[in-house]
């Protein structure tokens, strides 16, 4: 097939865009906006969708009939942005086709349908790729870099908040709605050797929709420190915060604060061991210390997301976040699933892919 | 003994306090400044540090012997604020010497020595009062009017945090210490009828103080609603917020915010059941309303707290915040303490007098 | 000429952009967007940069050459959104050649090339709009609907802060670069009857690029108020606010809050005059009520103005900011440059047209 | 007299106080608490309200008469915090007594009666402190740091906001009432060789109390820059902020913020002159850097105000803010009334005192 030949490495990757919602717009404007990429078609099973998304005096085409447009050989690559459900199958067609894949987090509803896409992506040699937004934010990918560098010291917690009035999901609850942002994060940004070990999950449903419309995750880590995540559709306020604490630093990101958004504070707790005496007795003491907000020019991730799918592509490297990334993320959710039906119990989560 | 003598209703109420740290020399300024309380005494085992707290040219007195001060008849009172473990000790003492007493939270460090404290106080006639002090600043009066008065609707979730950078204790867990606010709070304003029915604990102590230094508490509530409480040592922000949603409203009470603590949205969630469907399919909906700030006088919550104390002491009623008030909350902490050597497993709170 | 007949009410109007740069970026997406307009042609002495606004697969034409655009009967209007010394030559060609105008403020950089752009659009009957943005955002519309109906009382300030590290012009001074959004809302929300009556100016050129680069406008109003502005091209934070506070209640606009960006004070001084006493002593006093941010929808002002551009060309009638608008906060602008040369002395302002 | 002898240099000061107001208390509190002085009386033409403030079980004495208490031998210093119109004739007679006084600001209400309290204290040997309680903040002494050693770069202008629903007062206008604040921290600030060199004042009355409800003073300053001060008792937001922008970096000081009141942004507006140019044409470009807030321990003013008057007596050295710079003030406000009879024109400013 055309499609599978690799294409000179400067000539923009012809894409096509499926499914027609607020986030496909937004992925459909990265891809024209681009110069690594060529929207060549939106696909939607509602083709007036599709067709209000690319407007008047346009070019692209649109279609509601998937295997038509995965006929073109000009498609190299398919951003999918359909709902969850749909993921596996829609994946696996442009995948048989060929075609590379941008998948919507999450990668899939089961872990299983998420190792099908991976194993035929690795089959096929092509780029599976999820789009796990927050990592290709300057803020999120400087927080990794303060990690790894270890500029923060010992990982202390992690907290993360999540919360406002959201729209009640009839499909999925605010789990999987909402906390795979959170935990793609985490993903991304814990220090090499630091996973998280177990998962609990407590929740409610007050208004009586059949789903959690509120939940509490925390996570054990490997190395003592413990995550949380509070995800919730029914707060009237919206936060959108996380904080990172280690001995030596904390960062507070708060995602509603365009232009400083990112805080480091040289604040901490000292503890220091009183020599010859047992294990427990250590001097602790505060350390309150300057705090800086540094200057990080504003970029919309979702462009350097287009931008690394078309390096992936173009150059054959897996992208900064390939669909094993995705396995963890679905295993991860799996595992609060787990924890919710046995009422909060820990469940050991075992992310890493069986040899 | 003349000190068990009703006083005349309009005479101050003579009083001693036992204890002369941080929050002694606040419960001083207030016993001072007060018209229907007389600060007679001020106790410590450290004299010096007593002395210091009444200052130069008062003619209060000072001692470092308890029994000293509980012989002087002029004293009808005690206030008690004195490390958690010495509670139960110096309000029995303080009690059969005829006294009544208020004591600072938690009421002791073990139920069954609150339980000591309020059948002694029962039995010999006295006063009882436990300061959980956030219960009198007009902005919790507030809340629990709202929510007694159904102006939230039903309630659907609370979600407290209280963390900073902050004293970490050697004697007890950051639980014990910090969650007492929270918990007392939830206990004055939950509507008649609702009451917590589990806890679940979890936590950490990163850096290995041999005591959680960073707590979450999930509480589901009897009616469905779910109540959460994170308390934290670590944090390099300090955030004293919660925010109680019901049906109809929902309330954020930020503490760090003087003239604007409390504000009151109208937005929410609206679920209409579609008639002749089966249970679980509703109609959702956002509501988004305009939010009030009420203009809410601010005023020292400690004055309303001697005020409430001289009041119960004339008039003979309950004090709004009594003994069993105290109880319930230690049996709460219990209950977590319990769920933290579980691993975080609901523990079943019985949070009445056993008859 | 055929674009001089009225269309048919519903077809779209046909509109061609002049100026390519940041803002006509926006105009044209808005353009593009609305159901009332229909984006022809993209003008641009650069046309490249024309094409690169248009982008990749659009039909919409692209011209350096103003001639062969005004030449095409299918266009009926023209949005100018040039640098503003090229608004009167531009303007006057566009409405020579039969078309409607929306024009970026200000108007002209002359009151007299205001006057001609003002007169040749009423002789030839075209619609002259002036793009004074933010008379379109639902909050400055909010505060004139408060105003109008009263329910502020009367006005007895208007504060007004716009400052930011901002991009210092070489043509035109910090006053001609954002004073035009403060005057053109208070032209547009102060009350039936009240008026500028003078304005002073004063400023300063702290790192001498030959223009001031901070300035203060202060204004005293007909009815005894005063409004002052505060524009800055230096500072390191960003404000964007505006506090119009009346005998009743009180607006604070913070247009950095989005969500809740209005806030209304039911605050005030009361001011009872004491009966039988010389007419300046008066009881005056605190009053502290409640303060409500009303729920209003967020919503693109520019959607409004080619909304608004396009009813006015299909019904003949004028539009809410319109030519004479322009004209006030051209005097305005030129009176402050007056009061500059006059080292900050009040300048008269006669601010409507002579007859 | 014995009073006028020097105490030995470790003995504490005994200060008598003058005026049981709002402020007298906190100065009496802080004179209680300071191990460098001794409180003896509290003076108050109503003696109840001086009982009030010492409250009962103290020794300190009270009395409605000045004279019998600047009879007592052991009072070396007097408090004065009475109504500015007094400070003249209270201060004299204090000086005359042989007493050092701390005078509440502004020094008097007419320059020539400050000169002549500057001149009876230089003549009798006393000294003579002005009350600029935020010169004493270490915020504001951080800021006077950074100034002074030039971190700053070049000074370009000062924007001072101090604006609230106030106690509307009948003596005096909002400029004499709140601009004293504004103008004793500028001058302290300032760094050397830097001074204003005019004032121009607006402002209204719109309640029509017979006063100025808010002002605008506007000071160019003798290197360029330019000094704003914005009072305001009519506001429904209360804001206390201080903008100090310098060439090399900005400083925001709002003092609302407790534990994070400054900020230091390394952000500005660099221009490079273009080599072989007329003299106008220069490069300007933005630089957005890091922005820190440093960990300022919080401390209360007034508490180093009563340790520098004590130190000043002990040692013989004068006062950081001393009789002249409150002189200073006294003429800046002076020169502001003048320039409101003059409808804001800029009058000349002559702040040092005549030979």
């Amino acid at each position: 097939m055309g499609s599978c030949e690799p294409a000179t490495s400067d000539a923009p990757v012809g894409v096509a865009l499926v499914g027609a919602g607020y986030w496909g717009r937004n992925v459909a404007r990265n891809l024209l906006d681009s110069a690594a990429t060529e929207l060549l078609w939106v696909c939607d099973v509602d083709e007036a969708a599709a067709g209000r998304l690319v407007g008047r005096r346009s070019e692209v085409r649109t279609t509601s009939e998937l295997d038509k447009m995965l006929a073109d050989d000009e498609v190299e690559a398919v951003a999918i942005v359909t709902p969850p459900g749909t993921h596996v199958d829609v994946g696996l067609a442009a995948l048989r086709a060929g075609k590379h894949v941008l998948m919507e987090k999450p990668l899939a509803t089961r872990t299983a349908d998420g190792e099908r896409l991976v194993a035929t992506a690795d089959e096929l040699g092509r780029v599976l790729m999820c789009d796990h937004t927050f990592c290709y934010t300057p803020h999120v990918r400087r927080i990794r870099e303060l990690m790894h560098a270890g500029e923060l010291g010992d990982l202390q917690y992690i907290d993360s908040t999540r919360v406002n009035l959201g729209l009640v999901q009839s499909e999925i609850d605010v789990l999987w709605d909402l906390a795979p942002h959170d935990l793609s994060i985490m993903d991304f940004i814990l220090p090499p050797g630091v996973v998280p070990v177990q998962v609990s999950a407590h929740g409610a449903d007050p208004i009586k929709v059949g789903q959690w419309c509120l939940a509490h995750l925390t996570m054990p880590l490997s190395n003592g420190a413990l995550a949380h995540v509070h995800v919730n559709w029914l707060s009237p306020t919206k936060i959108r915060q996380m904080v990172i604490a280690g001995s030596s630093r904390m960062v507070v990101w708060n995602d509603l604060l365009p232009g400083r958004r990112l805080t480091i504070f040289d604040s901490g707790i000292d503890v220091t061991p009183v020599e010859g005496d047992e294990r427990t007795r250590r001097m602790v003491g505060y350390r309150l210390g300057d705090s800086v907000t540094p200057a990080i020019p504003e970029s919309e991730a979702l462009s350097a997301v287009v931008s690394e799918f078309a390096a992936a592509i173009r150059t054959g490297r897996p992208p900064l976040t390939d669909g094993h990334a995705g396995l963890r993320l679905l295993r991860t959710l799996e595992a609060a699933s787990m924890s919710r039906r046995a009422d909060g119990a820990l469940v050991r989560l075992e992310l890493d892919d069986a040899a």
